[in-house]
């Protein structure tokens, strides 16, 4: 494929609004929802502080919201900011089909420049639904092997959010060309960032390059014409789709973000049906954490390779613990941020249960799947066989899941009142003449 | 080696300025005079000012020159536009091992904060020897061969500016292995961006990303801590040197800036023993072009292979041609920035000579050699074998050279006073109160 990147560019520029079909439009919505939700529960994070203090003294003119604090900063901080604050918790989007988690760059470039332009709702919807698909078509999908050493959100994210950017700038075609090239001359990110916060930096960064790209190509600096297929361009450097043709296949029918997944848990994704099972059997049958004798887990053999840990010490070990996720379920009731705190980590009814807990795996159990049983203290067997954990493709969260989420997270930083308000205005973002009262609803 | 990034770390904040010897200051001041004369030369580029257009109005406070300029802005869009304005003529320091230009990306950092922090000129001076030897260090030296798609300059050169200004901030050494790791995962640049205003942005991307990362790291922004050498760190990325344990080697008395080369002519390096040859003959033996019957050229193969182009038809081609640029040098007697105009191009003089003249390759002969040959029309035979270019490491550029090069690339931006006065300082930069001067004087 000789000519990937200019036909790329102009498949952006000549889609419009009315080509994309309103399951991909919801998916979007969704996808945007659940981005807010994880900015908000991450926006208090001793990551953004630092980047505040450290960058803050240095913006520009105050246009957009650093969302969930009072701040108001440039846009290319804001979207920094904004992209570091929805990573920090792990708590983002999935690509169903890759190790992808393509809204937080796009999201946060196009909320950072929606409150300077008046930028119409519907079209920031399609602009966000554009980015991500250009994220998912240019990513090697070897990635999900991690035998890369990059960090795929990162290296693709650019490209995504110069994407969507450069739709909302109305660039020409040999523009978005351009955006696309001075994207891909700054792909990055290394996973070997992981327990950093650097780590969360890397989609702050990916989501600035790439508004900062459309932003030079509408002004005509130009970049190469050939930045994906060159012999020294991304998919040289960075891998690519075994076809290298699929990148530019009609898109008018199958767009990548309807794929988009939402964790219903903010920890390691493997142990999500064990903890989905444990919830379920706690809602059913209302048993205290003093009642459980035993707890015995059958989960498929990665889940005990990744999030095998017994005992965990911090917050950051105890997400890649199943034997505390689980624990924490059943004492608690719920597992959302709070959960994860020293003070949950440190509790005696959790340590008591994860201690006892069996782990079994069972190799021909799907990765999606889990088994769960528990014996009360008064002999009581309880047992739940799990087929598609909350949050998979199979069983995705519902609208109303996805809010209860946004307002879990939003606790504490906004009333309840304004995070009301801030739903009711998302799923309703396509009407909103101007978008950008989406980030002046999400700020305290 | 498993501890090369804390070590490499331990080792920038461990380096007193009295730990680095006379020789090795004096090479680090022969590449930031390089360097200045480079962004002189370059700022008045479109591709500047694009880049101001774009992203000026985001500009934080002004506390940084735009050099040669009248344009101040915050440092990070300082080192920006500076890095950029000083790679655009190709005419910048080569080191003479290995692919690199290691002196744009962390000069422009050092200068961009020097203006509002009252750096020490001695400060400068020693910060910069510590970024340039960093950047050498870790690049993998087969970049020569370029076997990777990445640009090598921008790879490294935001380590180079993280150590340098994580130097001047005064990091300790957990905040310089932040700062490196931070940088780490910024490490970008494709070489597909030759040809468009993006291949420049890459080496003012490289720079601002270091600064960027010192800052963080000073404010507590932790990085991984073992970027270099984890499993999925920079070297693991982008390729490694082969004994890695050479990065964290004992650097007290040999330094990688004193083998820093700096180039006579702004085209190909392979064209200059060729064009060398040709400026003597003529200098020597003061023949008009006219006078001249034929010209014969005998070169190492791979100045033919890569400049062997007959008919360039613009500024970036005519670089790229040994043709065009002996007989330049022979019609002007000099081969500088104007001598790649589309006049000097298209000149009736200049074509006749490039047309009707041979080109012979000679596997024995060294790269860094030519022989040139001139016939005039009155029978006279003229001949040059010259060994070594001058620029090379072994017949460098004098000092009193390079202040003429400065010169000649501020013609036109500066006042000759005006230059004079620049080039004063920065031979005694480490002098300097307070190296911010060097801006100051280096704008209209």
């Amino acid at each position: 494929m000789d000519d990937i990147t200019r036909k790329l560019a102009r498949m952006i520029v000549e889609t419009r609004p009315a080509d994309i079909p309103a399951t991909a439009l919801h998916a979007a919505r969704r996808s945007i929802v659940n981005w807010f939700g994880c900015v908000l529960g991450g926006c208090r994070d001793d990551s953004v502080q630092a980047l505040l203090a450290a960058l803050g003294p240095f913006s520009g003119p105050a246009q957009a919201s650093v969302l969930g604090t009072g701040q108001r900063v440039d846009p290319m901080l804001a979207a920094l900011a904004n992209a570091l604050s929805g990573n920090i918790l792990d708590f983002d989007d999935t690509h169903a089909d890759m190790v992808l988690h393509p809204a937080g760059p796009v999201a946060a470039a196009l909320v950072a420049i929606a409150e300077s332009r008046k930028l119409h709702g519907r079209d920031l919807l399609h602009a966000f639904v554009l980015g991500v698909e250009v994220e998912a078509r240019i990513l090697d999908p070897r990635v999900a092997d991690y035998k890369f050493a990059w960090s795929p959100t990162t290296t693709v994210g650019a490209f995504g959010a110069a994407a969507a950017v450069g739709t909302v700038l109305g660039l020409n075609a040999a523009q978005m060309s351009w955006a696309l090239g001075i994207a891909a001359s700054q792909a990055c990110g290394l996973r070997e960032t992981g327990g950093s916060m650097a780590k969360a930096y890397n989609a702050g960064h990916a989501s600035r390059c790439g508004l900062v790209a459309a932003m030079l190509a509408a002004h005509e600096f130009t970049g190469p014409e050939r930045a994906l297929e060159g012999p020294n361009g991304f998919l040289a450097a960075f891998g690519s789709p075994l076809d290298p043709g699929m990148i530019v296949r009609d898109w008018s029918r199958d767009w990548h973000v309807t794929r988009n997944t939402f964790k219903a848990f903010p920890c390691g994704i493997v142990t999500h049906p064990a903890v989905d099972a444990a919830l379920q059997l706690k809602r059913t049958h209302r048993f205290d954490a003093e009642a459980i004798d035993t707890v015995a887990l059958k989960v498929h053999p990665v889940a005990l390779r990744l999030t095998g840990r017994r005992s965990p010490s911090s917050p950051l070990e105890a997400k890649l613990s199943v034997f505390h996720c689980v624990a924490a379920a059943l004492v608690y009731g719920r597992l959302g941020v709070p959960e994860f705190s020293l003070t949950c980590i440190q509790d005696p009814r959790v340590l008591s249960l994860r201690d006892g807990m069996r782990g079994e795996q069972v190799d021909t159990m799907p990765i999606d799947a889990a088994c769960v049983e528990v014996r009360l203290r008064d002999g009581t067997a309880l047992r739940l066989d799990l087929d598609h954990a909350i949050g998979s493709a199979s069983r995705p969260m519902s609208d109303a899941d996805l809010s209860e989420k946004v307002s879990s997270l939003a606790h504490g930083v906004l009333t309840q009142q304004r995070c009301e308000a801030l739903l009711e205005r998302l799923w309703a973002m396509e009407t909103l003449e101007d978008s950008g009262d989406l980030a002046k609803l999400a700020i305290p």
